[in-house]
């Protein structure tokens, strides 16, 4: 595959080289607020079928691109692509989230379980991944991704998404080494996952660790944070010439972003509820910085979209090594004009890209 | 009212004077994980109909510390009492949680609002807590409280409960001074309300600040931390020759500890994913703490109960100012035995509680 790329600055930017100015893309950003995704998805039926089709798979990745002056493309998928391989029964009810016909409860269950075949079990991600790579032409940088092996488990085990995560945690007090099996299946098939994304094509991954938040600091650290740093560690970090960096985002992980960067990832998500400033000074120059405009801020007024998004801008303070994003997915009610605003921002913002004098 | 209490460590803890032992009580101690609390509910119909019912409402206050010998009693109520009293139809429906028949969107639909008075609109309140403060006898003090501005705001502009608060965010950013007015009707509401409460026999009372968290740093200082200050200003701080402790509790609040701390509060509320060491270490014994036990280690083997409590217990270090609780209310399906191995091991721990010599 061929290996130009126009637009690498979000690359050089998760790599804390310095760019003429700050490269954005958006967590969710194809997704339910673009009029084109809503049509592709009532053409395919549902979510899941969107997924498991690399053709509407590619259609959907691109729309965003196609629509804004992006300075990224992230895969159009699903942190549950591993749990399903594993033959758990996902389904996507509409509008009651992923549920899961056989959850996973026991030290059986759990031993049943093996790491999926990504060439095999998931050949419809990573055909996904080599097609938006083709069909993306080298105009900006493609991010694949995975959910962190925590935040994958907690669906697993609650059947579904969970407001207390009681049957995890029950889990985690009642039978750790339960547990630790599971995260250590789920951290191996992780890292096979992420591999072959980037054989694929995949310029960048990223680990949603959506639920790392609701664990105590020292749960966070065995249950969450070391087998993300299983999987950092593992990763391939060169591809057709190329570093490939990799980014973890916990979100409500705020108080936590000095141990994060300490795993050895290049860079770490934010999100709103921390400042970047505060952010910056815990990672003291270790690692990238992704975020962290409160996705909220979109239903602003223009005016005030600016202000917000400058004020984000303005909080990395100068020098390299920010990438902007919102500080969780773009919600589906966002209206399309607001995010041409916010990009246009962003990328009229050069002030404070270059490296530190 | 006679004012002989024959357990005081709860007041004194959060005035950060030494006790011989930490004192104990559990959000949501009077709840579902209680047989006892499931058989009034049944007889009551329904949440609101007990909450509204002094004599239901105090019956469900005693039964938790009838069953366990804890350090307080709070006051069986909701944090949606001030929005019920300003007529706007709630109703908790079965499993959904609260809803607002007329939820609260516009300038016009916030110029209705006017604060309650409690002695008339909220009188079911007060008498709750004057017929809880003769039936305890003086046994454990008795906590009052009411839900921060911002919390139950959150409840009557999006109707209900929320996972994103896209309505009321919306609001904070399209009509600022609409929110900022809204606001500043619950805080006057809530001076009252709660000022009514010691006034009633409340020896402490407490603000939960349920979805502070939810904001960036800067929107929980303007719209959360600035209405709970003018709150926390305006209590009577002496009531019977005693002083009236507050706490404040915003969960997902670990990071903001310092600046909860600075707005006169005597006790800040911490939830599980903050250390009390981190706590303490921010709030340099400005207030106490209560706090923080992971609510699902109650799932956890009475042995790993216990040794989960006592890190709990030394994490907060040796000396005055701490008063023991969970880190967010007890769920339902929590065993009524392992509270009482919870509140065993909290009393029978002495080391630590003594002052710093």
């Amino acid at each position: 595959m061929s290996d130009i790329l126009k637009n690498d600055l979000l690359l050089r930017a998760l790599l804390r080289e310095p760019t003429p100015r700050r490269p954005i893309w958006l967590m969710r950003q194809a997704g339910r607020y673009l009029p084109e995704y809503r049509a592709t998805r009532a053409r395919a039926g549902n979510f899941l079928a969107m997924c498991t089709n690399p053709e509407i798979a590619c259609e959907v990745t691109l729309q965003p691109v196609d629509r804004y002056p992006l300075d990224a493309a992230i895969l159009f998928s699903d942190i549950l692509t591993i749990p399903h391989a594993m033959n758990l029964g996902l389904d996507f009810e509409a509008g009651e989230g992923p549920k899961f016909e056989r959850p996973v409860r026991t030290a059986a269950d759990i031993a049943k379980l093996g790491a999926p075949d990504p060439g095999q079990d998931l050949k419809y991600v990573i055909d996904s991944v080599a097609l938006v790579r083709r069909e993306l032409g080298g105009r900006v940088p493609l991010i694949g991704f995975a959910g962190s092996p925590w935040t994958v488990a907690t669906y697993m085990v609650e059947g579904g998404g969970s407001k207390t995560f009681g049957q995890i945690k029950r889990m985690m007090y009642e039978a750790p080494r339960d547990l630790h099996r599971l995260l250590a299946v789920l951290a191996k098939a992780t890292i096979l996952y992420l591999n072959a994304q980037i054989a694929a094509g995949a310029h960048a991954v990223m680990l949603f660790d959506t639920w790392g938040g609701v664990l105590t600091p020292l749960q966070y650290e065995e249950f969450s944070l070391r087998y993300m740093a299983e999987v950092i560690d593992a990763l391939t970090r060169m591809s057709a010439g190329r570093r490939v960096p990799n980014i973890v985002f916990t979100k409500g992980g705020g108080a936590w972003v000095k141990k994060i960067a300490a795993i050895g990832c290049d860079a770490v998500g934010i999100d709103w509820t921390t400042d970047l400033a505060t952010a910056r000074q815990a990672v003291d120059g270790r690692v990238a910085l992704q975020g962290n405009l409160d996705p909220a801020a979109l239903f602003a007024a223009p005016d005030t979209l600016r202000s917000e998004t400058l004020r984000v801008l303005a909080s990395y303070g100068e020098g390299a090594g920010h990438v902007f994003n919102l500080g969780h997915g773009i919600t589906p009610d966002v209206d399309p004009e607001r995010v041409a605003v916010l990009v246009d921002t962003v990328q009229s913002y050069v002030l404070g890209a270059a490296p530190r004098n």
